[in-house]
């Protein structure tokens, strides 16, 4: 069986969402034998505000390194979901941080939201690794990367004597997509983190 | 004036080409107000051995990010440039490591040669930082970033505490160009450095 998946990471700059495409690029294809192109674009959007980094990966040749027809989202502002949108093909996965991103878009698409920003912070106790959480729900929502690939790609690319909190941004994701899928929500919980539930309908809030 | 220029740096993994590809992206687009887009391949070529990452810089929408007609293009190994020298577009400048590359291919191109990780190993002492000569030799040959948008980009995207090693290595290649190009070649010289000139028609060594 043949794939091709395309992965869009969008935020603003300083969220980390180059390395996290770096990351993805490289469990897909120096340890789960895959190819992948990975891309980003600079001009008035990274002075500006959103930026967007771009994975796809495949099990064949990838001719055009652009996401066109995105499989999974990650929006972790309103203002990059606003403006990336409208690639994510139809049925595609979205991948919100909960409380960021308020004003859910119209249309077929899975939502998923997830305090991303607040477990980095609260969970882990560094804000900087909300890259790395986000890795984590994704390697677990898309099934398109293994775990143990990210974990390797991970201890190769964060810079030396991060690597265990990385990594445990990493797994605090991990299990907020677990969540999520189980809808097992923790709305008041020991971890002072609360989800959003998959939104089957989502509803504008305009 | 508008325009288009695009850049491939090869050669093999782990030679910092994606970082170099970065920061020549953000000099350009953060610093010096175009646009760029970076974008590189993972797969059998990154496990294998020629490796590149692109970067293309216009002051226009650019809609396409991967490298087609290469204006400059890297080669630091033999391997990355038989692969890679195809899309070099015909006038186009072809930068070698001038110990490692030493097959040149036949073609219209504008070819310097100067021993690029040796200036790295026996100038700066840090054979890690051959990206950062690379850097300088490309800021002077292709004059499509500034000098100041390059040390910007550099101490924002090297771990702290490297910035000056950086810096010195970028600066050595910004000398090993102008060397090249006022054809004042250093062949038995103090800095233990030999410079290959320009060649109008190369020769293949086959």
């Amino acid at each position: 069986m043949s794939f091709h998946y395309e992965i869009r990471l969008s935020g603003s700059g300083g969220q980390g969402l180059v390395l996290a495409g770096h990351i993805l690029a490289e469990a897909a294809a120096l340890y789960d034998g895959n190819n992948a192109t990975q891309s980003q674009s600079y001009g008035p959007e990274a002075r500006g505000g959103a930026s967007r980094s771009e994975v796809i990966i495949s099990d064949g040749d990838i001719d055009y390194p652009k996401a066109t027809n995105v499989d999974l989202m990650l929006a972790l502002t309103q203002q990059a979901c606003n403006k990336y949108v409208a690639d994510l093909r139809r049925g595609g996965i979205l991948l919100v941080d909960a409380e960021e991103v308020t004003n859910l878009p119209h249309g077929d698409y899975k939502i998923y939201a997830a305090p991303i920003t607040k477990i980095a912070e609260l969970e882990v106790g560094k804000k900087v690794v909300t890259n790395m959480v986000a890795l984590g729900l994704i390697t677990e929502l898309s099934q398109v990367v293994t775990t143990t690939a990210v974990e390797q790609a991970i201890r190769k690319r964060v810079p030396k004597g991060t690597e265990e909190i990385n990594l445990k941004a990493f797994h605090k994701g991990r299990a907020a997509a677990l969540k999520l899928q189980n809808n097992s929500f923790n709305s008041n919980g020991a971890e002072n983190v609360s989800f959003v539930s998959e939104v089957e309908a989502p509803v504008s809030l305009e």
